[in-house]
């Protein structure tokens, strides 16, 4: 399972007003932590910062690279300048790392945009299933989305183990049959794609309803068992990791339950 | 979901004193605190009380169905006989319900033994994934068993809507592939008989483990994905009903998520 830490978003207050401050330090402390807490990928995410996201950009990577040279990162933003900038100075800043580009979709404009830097970065490729349509509400027409950006990136040479396809959770407190179609879909890519993965981020499954947590948690858990092996998450959230953890010993992933003893022995189920 | 009471059970020890000391009290008030908390069966299990199973099987059955008018019985023994003592009372008791017999088998001496009761008693029936050689350690080998069970079962008249094949569930901690084991079995299961059920006690699956409710918890929730739709659990455990309530949720089986919101307000996740 792919964890990818999701924490150093301007989307949230607290990093905001540090990118605002050039508070390092904090940054820097966050990075840190979610590395340690077990992300695989560090996100960066600063497509809140209109005007100055290639600055922002650079700054973050910058400033997490300096403390993360364990772990890669995923440049993520709306807009495709910023991406390069970020891919670019990840690439010198981390040689060893393949990083993830955080993502192309089926819009025409996205698209157009996004496809030459994957190739151009040779990055990890996080594919949303939407299209200029929004995202599509049956089961079928996301794997039709799937097939139109498989096409596209493995044309342009992407191996398949590095296209990450993400679902797009919606909350089943709008439509209680979104979570089943999120099931369907990912069946559907492991029936289809088997070298590609499944990522996804939590979130917007719960969204509207109480007890928020154990409902991503579940989820988590479930979505596993068709095959979705990557999670845009929060990596010191305790429950967070202890599911990813006991989900791949009860699906067969976690040879001998050392990952689940090592979790359990770590305190994430206290 | 079908939710069936496991807590009536000799082996427990509360149980076995209440049954020796004929505390008709205790075990009322456990059954009932079982039909009150959601289960649809009570299960009633004097399965080692050796010598005097008919005996304790009558009393228990007339004891529970003194304060259970509302839920029907799940009549559950290794021994044939006390079986159809229990069958017999419970239908007299209850004429409004169909009772479940808890278990057949492809074993040649209990198949032979339980198959006449199903249809003598018009009862509902859990088929367990094994013979006389034990528990298959694949897949495709306890598909086999069961569609032994299922042409057994249906050419004696037994509707395909009165079987809850049960695959037996074993611990994780002895093979890390058990629990796989059991969801690609249900999976195939669904796919080839979709009309009839899937059912399984849970606690096997995290024996030898920590946190052993954490593991039984998202392994229920894991199951439903591939159509497990019956679990014989402690449903006076909050945390075993709230996953139940926010598992069917997630996969589309709770309109408006009403049950889960219902669960909420009930503080099962609390």
């Amino acid at each position: 399972m792919l964890i990818v830490g999701e924490l150093i978003n301007t989307s949230r207050k607290a990093i905001k007003e540090a990118v605002e401050a050039k508070d390092a330090a904090y940054i820097q402390k966050i990075a840190r932590e979610q590395a340690d807490a077990g992300a695989d990928y560090i996100d960066i995410n600063c497509g809140t910062q209109f005007g100055k996201e290639i600055e922002t950009m650079e700054w973050l990577v910058e400033t997490v690279a300096e403390v993360v040279q364990d772990k890669p990162l995923c440049i993520d933003s709306p807009d495709a300048a910023a991406l390069d900038a970020g891919l670019t100075l990840a690439k010198k800043l981390q040689p060893q790392f393949q990083p993830m580009i955080n993502s192309i979709n089926a819009e025409q404009e996205r698209y157009k945009e996004v496809l030459p830097l994957v190739t151009k970065h040779d990055a990890k490729i996080t594919a949303l299933l939407m299209d200029d349509t929004g995202i599509p509400q049956t089961a079928e027409k996301r794997l039709a989305v799937a097939d139109f950006l498989y096409k596209g990136l493995t044309e342009a040479g992407v191996a398949d183990e590095n296209i990450y396809f993400d679902p797009l959770i919606q909350p089943i407190s709008v439509d209680a049959a979104f979570g089943q179609q999120v099931l369907d879909t990912v069946a559907g890519l492991t029936a289809k794609y088997p070298k590609c993965h499944k990522m996804c981020g939590l979130s917007n499954i719960s969204f509207g309803l109480p007890n928020r947590k154990i409902l991503n948690s579940f989820f988590v858990a479930q979505t596993m068992v068709v095959g979705m092996d990557g999670f845009i998450v929060n990596p010191c959230d305790k429950l967070m990791m202890g599911t990813v953890a006991a989900g791949k010993a009860l699906i067969g992933k976690d040879d001998y339950c050392m990952g689940y003893l090592m979790a359990s022995r770590n305190g994430l189920y206290d």
